[in-house]
């Protein structure tokens, strides 16, 4: 199958009409609108295998999550997704591979109808990259630098299903062993969450000019923590004992084990922010439409870097943080 | 080195200041302004060793490579350069690697006052995609699709320099046999045309509200006129003496091996384009200052596909035709 083959695949199960692409896949560039009184919000984001997922995932899963993390960063902007380009290495023209690819890839982005504006298909080593393309109103992007003393710290959802899921798939020997006895069930979803996770845009839209600071929590909690303090010239504390885990993680995790991965695992794309004291009460009220919880974890100190406390108010010993690509 | 001190190599190397880049490297995304009255207009192409550079390649050269394809591709729709996004796949962590390699990207990224603004690397095969953004004032790029019947096909520079170049590597047989007996001189200016590509902005400009159709010769000038011609449903007759080539070329290449290299060879970069008959010639004035030449090879027909014409009028038999990754 020849390059031109492969894009067609993609074109016919990625693109949406949308009324701001002048000219989408099929010249030597896509022409397109950013509307009147917004920004231009731009990530890009690379998968390979055995890296950024395991080396047996489904290619829908691949495709889904290819777009999902990107769109997560978008999340963490509080941007509006509205296009993607999409540079793909195959080290052959699989066709059934690149049907599936774009079957996943295709589902999540018309749940924002995002459209695939651009793209690229080469020959060799499985490699997904993807450039994401969203909205703010000028001047409304959530950034990481904005954090200040005394507010809230906040995350969305339940933290360290990513890497449970990762303990799931079994390419790790140490991952296999933390879940040896983990039910059926609860391994079937801590995989979903690894594979499929759900870019939290409705909860990033609605922090626009209400979080002071944001971030998607990609490395790992502390780590990704640990970005909004040193861009903001403060420091976290968070309370162990508050961060939300999933019934699936508790029932999966022996207790000893579970705040390692939460606190370093990464792979949740849930979002945390800071917020005023003064005004968390009101998000947390604005929020509860999205029907996606919100956890209070800790607050914003003075100081620098990020500091677990454990129920009895001691510093835990958090290993050594975050996702490195190069270790 | 971990992923954190990668990017700020590129980011020190390649970084703009641009007063429409809201926020840079840094945080979860960029935030960017598209000015008033301007489309945005955005490509991405991967490179891959042994596939789109001979494995044997400076890490400058592919620096530069990576980001000249594409800007190649938006001096096709007549945008001027203004952003761009790199993802980089890395086996190792190799720090002189990534200088060399920031630093050709920096030296094209300066002549275009364009800024990197995003972009990830990750652990892998080495792998090399951009995706660049330029503005054209709305509805003033220029489409593949808007040929006439009648118009002149005209392309920039020569033709058959990068195909040349590609045999000098030496990392085909057939190549090396083809410039067995060329002279030293020749060689390296046909590879340092193979690897240090000169996007046509300027031309680009120039051509928008008169070109009738555009496309960058990347694929092999048959291959890309028939896009064109697909594109515009028409036909493209191209007189094969008039293709022109560099003296290195002549120099380097045997009278025999010439046209099929210029002809299928792919890797010029130049850009191939259609004008209204009466225009033409105002054009070519328009187009002198910028210093390039451009030279008239062929008309637009009736019919489909591309025509090639020897100098007695007899068809040529064009070599099965383009550059597809998969083959």
């Amino acid at each position: 199958m020849a390059e031109f083959d492969l894009i067609e695949v993609l074109r016919s199960r990625c693109v949406q009409a949308r009324a701001d692409v002048t000219l989408g896949i099929g010249d030597d560039a896509a022409v397109l609108a950013v509307p009147a009184g917004c920004e231009l919000v731009v990530c890009t984001d690379t998968l390979v295998p055995g890296v950024h997922f395991p080396l047996r995932t489904d290619a829908a899963d691949i495709g889904w999550k290819a777009l999902a993390v990107n769109l997560s960063d978008l999340a963490a902007m509080g941007a509006t997704p509205a296009w993607a380009t999409l540079a793909l290495t195959l080290p052959d023209a699989d066709r059934e591979f690149v049907e599936r690819f774009a079957g996943g890839f295709a589902e999540l982005a018309a749940q924002h109808e995002l459209a695939l504006v651009g793209g690229d298909t080469t020959s060799g080593p499985l490699t997904v990259s993807v450039t994401a393309f969203g909205f703010v109103p000028t001047g409304a992007a959530l950034r990481r630098d904005g954090a200040h003393i005394g507010d809230a710290v906040v995350v969305t959802g339940t933290i360290g299903d990513g890497a449970a899921g990762l303990c799931c798939a079994g390419e790790e020997e140490e991952g296999s062993a933390i879940l040896a006895s983990a039910p059926e069930a609860a391994r079937a979803t801590l995989r979903a969450h690894l594979d499929r996770p759900q870019p939290r845009i409705a909860i990033g839209e609605s922090l626009r000019g209400r979080a002071s600071a944001c971030i998607d929590v990609s490395d790992g909690l502390v780590a990704d923590l640990g970005h909004v303090a040193r861009a903001s010239g403060v420091g976290i504390e968070v309370e162990s004992a508050r961060i939300p885990a999933s019934s699936a993680f508790v029932a999966a995790v022996a207790p000893d084990r579970r705040l390692a991965l939460q606190l370093t695992g990464g792979d949740d794309y849930e979002l945390a922010f800071t917020v005023a004291e003064d005004e968390a009460e009101a998000l947390f009220g604005a929020l509860r439409d999205t029907g996606v919880p919100v956890t209070r974890i800790g607050r914003v100190i003075r100081g620098s870097g990020v500091r677990v406390l454990d129920p009895d108010g001691s510093a835990v010993d958090v290993p050594r943080g975050g996702w490195e690509h190069f270790r």
